[in-house]
């Protein structure tokens, strides 16, 4: 058998996620997987670096797979970019070492997350950025960025339910203005804890908004109970951009 | 009666082009009188600064009409994109001075075209650009871009059928190149003949791509043959960016 990593980018808006679901539930995995099956003639299973949910878009997904052989990359890259949907695409494929696992050899990953900040929402962004009609403090949300960065436990900001760890390592949190009225939130972290990203943004929004203050979100953090933070923001901002190994 | 002005985004993709038609034909124009109709109480008739074709996508055309009675801007806007359907958007409206018609008073307009030049087309883009795998010599395609700077006769560069007039004078044409492999050729005319920036476009990639040399788009260009120009490119690479008064 022969390792491969593949690097997937794709339109979540219309799945119910990543993960692999019951057959008639159509996910990222269902048609990567469907795909490399019916380029290689056989059942392939893929690992991955990270579940996005339902209606998250990703730019950098990586995915790990073995072959039976080994594969032209370039045909085979074409193959399946013809199999799969208009919404999904192979970016990158490549030979990797026996130990790779696109899961347990990630060290870090990066999100973004967009938000429209106007009075009218951008039609070619709608599906893929939050519109905010207020003014936001977009210094005071820098400020308040920082007080994520570091390891620290963020069960306060996650819906993760089971019992294992909520401590998490974030190695950086910006807010960047592009355009006249363009936010993107860039992330990196370890690793995420379910709807962490969306909750840090919608805590982060809602201190812009004027809703609530630094302090709240400070206690929050301290509190690790989930009602202190603030509102999941929505799905459809949030982007899986990059894994690094 | 009291004149308006309003900027337009739209997403061409399921449009007939801008220009009315017959009812059950979607067009831009129709969505956007029905609104006006909807919010003004009667029916408003609009002048736009150019007609787009059927795919071609806009982030600043300009429309102009008349209401009987000064409107709050604001509230009039808001009310316009919450009857307008999602692929449409009223950026801005002003008030404007009676004689102001957003087609005769335009004086130049520009327009940008993308293309992705990968081996692989992006999941967000494939709406809005074309995908071209070969390899481009892009530093040939802007030398020959400058022959189409001046005023010129651009029969051959169009498929006006019409006896109008065909010389246009364009002000500027630059190929840029953004990220890893995204070019916007951006191109400034006072007015465009139909299908001209397609035409252009469509001729400098086949350039590009060895298909054709440096001395066949200049005597393309002198022989106001359209034979001699290449294919048009695709519809869905063509936005209207913005309209000078």
């Amino acid at each position: 058998m022969v390792n491969y990593m593949g690097v997937l980018e794709y339109d979540g808006s219309r799945y119910c996620g990543f993960q692999l679901q019951a057959e008639d539930v159509p996910t990222i995995q269902g048609e990567v997987e469907k795909a490399l099956c019916k380029a290689e003639g056989r059942k392939v299973r893929v690992s991955y670096s990270g579940r996005t949910d339902r209606g998250v878009h990703a730019l950098g997904q990586v995915i790990s797979f073995r072959l039976k052989e080994e594969a032209d990359l370039y045909r085979f890259k074409w193959s399946l970019n013809c199999i799969l949907p208009d919404d999904i695409a192979v970016r990158e494929i490549a030979r990797v070492e026996d130990g790779f696992d696109a899961r347990r050899s990630a060290k870090k990953r990066q999100y973004c997350y967009y938000v429209v900040n106007h009075n009218v929402q951008s039609v070619f962004l709608r599906k893929y950025s939050v519109l905010v009609t207020q003014g936001l403090d977009l210094e005071m949300m820098q400020e308040a960025a920082s007080l994520f960065v570091g390891t620290k436990d963020f069960k306060a900001f996650s819906n993760e339910s089971g019992a294992k760890g909520t401590v998490r390592q974030v190695y950086d949190l910006v807010i960047k203005k592009t355009g006249d009225n363009l936010l993107v939130f860039e992330i990196i972290a370890d690793s995420f804890l379910y709807n962490m990203v969306r909750i840090i943004v919608g805590s982060l929004l809602e201190l812009g908004r004027g809703q609530r203050d630094m302090e709240s979100i400070e206690k929050a953090l301290r509190s690790r109970d989930r009602e202190q933070a603030g509102k999941a923001a929505p799905a459809k901002g949030l982007f899986l951009t990059k894994v690094f190994y």
